[in-house]
């Protein structure tokens, strides 16, 4: 029984995500506007809000994450959102559309809110980001992250780098504004975009144990730290291959295979997960970034010596034409092995950041990657793919 | 030394491969139009078609392939080609300019004549492929080979099913004519592209080690039989890291890291090539056409037990449309261990083997794949990958 599904399922007459009647034919209570307040682990019991307390065999706790919010002024307004779940992205459409927006102003230049720019260029809004560093996507290097700036800026977003929103109040020439130490941006409608937090609360409130992470602390069955109470999805930490420390990394593939295992084990039939290597992409406009692992902070954190290198090249074969890719590789110095990589390119990132996944996922060092057998064909790589001259280039420096 | 280096670099004035000036600069010996008939290992010597004699303290054999010849009458007619290397490819390209050729007949429905009906008809030239099977690309399930004809068909190509060509003589309409079992077809040029062998007849003369295969056999180090005589390419054997098999598999990324390996070998810095898993793609029109592994068949007589199954996906989230991708998963019965995959898909394919290569390097076994960490955003997948979903369907029947 979760804690809490929305329960807006359906988007303008489009189906999009599964009814909870789906679950209901298949004999499943589906409790939709129904807040659960406590645990009482030592009785097996929900409290709902209603005061109605709820047994159970097992609990799942699927709490997700909460949009991390700055401390500011003028963040109940009209028009600010932050963008979370289902019931945002709905409730940002409602806005922009009553009120025939065309301007918004996006704090905060990480992936979500990249994503976010695009949508709203493709719905014909000019964007504003604002950002507090000299490059959006903090966790690729400088060297990508200005691959990303450019197809922004081609695209007419405004990247406001190095700038602190600092209140948000009505506006002049647009419903709001927003103040930042770089002067002023105004909108029809605000997106905070500066990231998420585990949500906790309940599992901690429970006396469940948290991780150093701050999310719900689980084994490998996904079972917390109460036998019978499970935890999956954004609010509980993963087991990270590379790190080899449980972390919280929240995206949605993990969740889905987190539940899965969660399930396979209270219906009796085993299953692990044996963690994540970090893999995540986005689409920028025409440009696929992409990364994986560990970055060279991360790395160290962990104990590595990590080295380094930056591979340009093209997702095909040079006399086919040039789709520039640039490829990142961070290695650790005495072994050898992989540790991560990130790649920003217009075809091809994506790719090549799975093929390093499985690298990592398997501890591969860079002679074996150096000389992995890949699908070759002109259109799609050169006879020496861009991962093979990047892994033989950085063994070199080790 | 090398054997033979073709003499032919531009093509209409484009450069469209090193240069043997580049080579030169650098002081090395290129000597073009010099036919080696035969290698003395006692002596050290290699005898040249002009009687000189020239000694060798290492030798490298990189031979290639030769392409297999049906045993029909009119092979030897003006218009009737194979296609080997970089001058055949040249003169099909001035035959067919010189004749303004509009209709060509390929005989051969393997990737090479796939792929040379792509480059025909972006040449606006109309094409027949005579196949002695049902449908092309034979390595392929035929599931996934029928959606390779219809993407040939869609593209105005004639495909003659199970049909044996017999003859080919002066045409009426055009100038050859082809005779099969299943009717004449007439075209300005013929291409025969029933396959290539490994070319080992230097090395036989030599006394070198032929393997199995009919390839030269050589060691991890690409050394062949006699010492310091090495072997790189399609003319030689590499280890196959699924079936434990020394394989012939004539491709141009496989020749280039044997090159560097026996370079790295001969020059006093040992480096081992560990092999390959039979990594392959093509591209169809608009269709990427990937594999890699072994096939069902390949399995069964590398002694394992092989069960297999097709899922159909999209390239990326539902949500998102739909850019149908076909997978076939090969895995062994008794280890669950993956054995082979084939993709053919408008989107993705080659990503998705490339994904599954890494796995057979490392020897993944169906239980991880169905929940290896990879990239995931809308764009370019579900939030499971069909990789996933593929590797837990078939695991569930073992």
């Amino acid at each position: 029984m979760p804690y809490y599904i929305g329960d807006v399922i359906k988007d303008q007459g489009k189906l999009i995500a599964r009814t909870p009647e789906k679950f209901q034919e298949g004999g499943i209570d589906v409790w939709l506007q129904t807040r659960v307040v406590g645990v009482d682990p030592t009785k097996d019991i929900v409290e709902l809000q209603d005061n109605r307390r709820i047994p159970y065999d097992f609990l799942v706790v699927a709490t997700g994450t909460s949009a991390f919010v700055p401390d500011m002024p003028g963040l109940t307004l009209p028009g600010v959102f932050s963008l979370r779940n289902l019931e945002d992205a709905i409730a940002i459409k409602t806005w922009l559309k009553e009120k025939s927006a065309n301007r918004v102003v996006i704090i905060g230049g990480g992936f979500i809110g990249l994503e976010m720019s695009e949508a709203l260029h493709a719905a014909g809004i000019h964007t504003t980001i604002i950002h507090k560093d000299a490059l959006p996507a903090n966790r690729w290097d400088a060297a990508l992250s200005a691959i990303m700036l450019e197809e922004l800026q081609a695209h007419g977003v405004e990247f406001v780098a190095n700038a602190t929103a600092q209140s948000i109040e009505k506006g002049k020439s647009a419903p709001l504004r927003v103040t930042t130490d770089k002067g002023e941006y105004e909108g029809d409608l605000v997106l905070l975009a500066i990231g998420v937090r585990p949500d906790a609360r309940l599992a901690k409130s429970a006396g469940l144990k948290i991780g150093q992470s701050g999310a719900i602390a689980v084994n490998f069955a996904q079972q917390t730290s109460i036998e019978n109470i499970y935890a999956v999805g954004d609010c509980c930490e993963s087991f990270h291959k590379v790190s080899r420390r449980w972390v919280n990394i929240p995206l949605g593939d993990i969740a889905n295979k987190q539940g899965r295992v969660a399930g396979r084990n209270i219906g009796g039939k085993p299953l692990t997960f044996d963690g994540i290597v970090g893999a995540q992409s986005f689409r920028l406009f025409n440009l696929e970034c992409a990364a994986t692992g560990l970055s060279e902070q991360e790395a160290v954190a962990a104990g590595y010596s990590p080295a380094s290198n930056i591979t340009w090249g093209s997702a095909m074969a040079p006399s086919l034409g040039v789709r520039k890719i640039g490829l990142k590789l961070i290695a650790d110095r005495s072994s050898g092995k992989l540790l991560g990589a990130q790649a920003v390119g217009f075809a091809g990132a994506v790719g090549r950041i799975n093929v390093l996944s499985v690298a990592l996922w398997t501890g591969l060092g860079l002679d074996q990657i150096g000389y992995i057998d890949l699908a070759y064909a002109p259109p799609f790589s050169a006879a020496w793919d861009i991962i093979h001259t990047a892994a033989q280039a950085l063994r070199r420096t080790l």
